[in-house]
């Protein structure tokens, strides 16, 4: 039987996405968000929502570029901090000891040291309430060659990225494989 | 070292969300959609985007509403189906077996299986490109008894959602626990 929750932000599993910026100094930033995901596949395109309270939020508003990169395991303490603290107090590479390395397409520097990175040209935003939706266009992603597959793509077990669970803030791992997307579905 | 990959739709995970519409005859319909996640906290809000050429898309502009139903592992094979068929040629409750139940406070249908929906009235649309986002403000969260923990919450390893990885095609399913959010980040 179903239970009511009520009004929620409630979808299992959100990913961790750490959305880098310049601020109007030139000092790289970073902070975490979880309300993201792809948006279109052509031109693609990702969302990403924000605060206005947020010091990226008015980076990317000058800079009209943000990158996103994905941290993997072992990097849940940074990807954690990055989300508590803010850039107008902290720099938030300097006290990780991570590299920010300038995207080759966009005005946004992305984490070196985490597997994945998106960069993004900022192709429009949406003020919905708390959070403004923030649409990138994806013009490049860039992944460590060890976590690419023979495919040509990069691996989801060797990305090994974190998942976050809204409201009860808890980050896991991913699990095993259990199929291939477009083909479990004719046996149906 | 990081190679370029080119512009592609690459976010891991991608959630499997399962968007519940009825058509103009009142037909229940269920879709999958990858390209998810929550966009904004209050209102809660959650993003999904669709082709215009789905029978979804028409049905969600039509009835103002849908919902988004989490498929749980076992119900891969209905999931993977839910996103190859068309509800314009098939019944796709009556194919699976699977039940629709009508949304208390929205005119759009939700699967009874499943261990999680989401109950959407539909807030804004914004035109993309190929894809449109469908902004649902969550009326309602409605779990499975068995899958709320003391909390009050849904917990992640019992409602054991589906994973996508986009591109590759690939499901999986929640590792393990890593650690609470706002907590991980105290350490750096």
């Amino acid at each position: 039987m179903k239970i009511s929750l009520g009004k929620k932000t409630l979808l299992y599993p959100a990913p961790v996405c750490v959305v880098g910026t310049y601020d109007h100094a030139g000092k790289p930033n970073v902070m975490t968000a979880a309300w993201a995901g792809i948006c279109c596949s052509s031109p693609p395109c990702i969302a990403v929502s924000l605060r206005k309270a947020t010091y990226t939020y008015g980076n990317i508003l000058e800079r009209k570029a943000f990158t996103v990169s994905l941290p993997s395991e072992e990097y849940i303490h940074q990807a954690d901090y990055f989300g508590m603290a803010s850039g107008r107090d902290e720099d938030k590479f300097a006290r990780t000891r991570l590299t920010p390395v300038k995207g080759e397409l966009v005005d946004a520097p992305f984490v070196k040291e985490f597997p994945l990175a998106l960069e993004c040209s900022l192709h429009s935003s949406v003020q919905i309430g708390l959070h403004t939706e923030f649409i990138g266009e994806i013009l490049d992603v860039k992944a460590e060659e060890s976590c690419v597959g023979p495919d040509g793509l990069p691996d989801i077990e060797k990305i090994r990225p974190l998942l976050f669970s809204p409201e009860g803030r808890k980050y896991h791992g991913v699990g095993k494989f259990l199929g291939s997307a477009f083909q479990m579905g004719r046996m149906i």
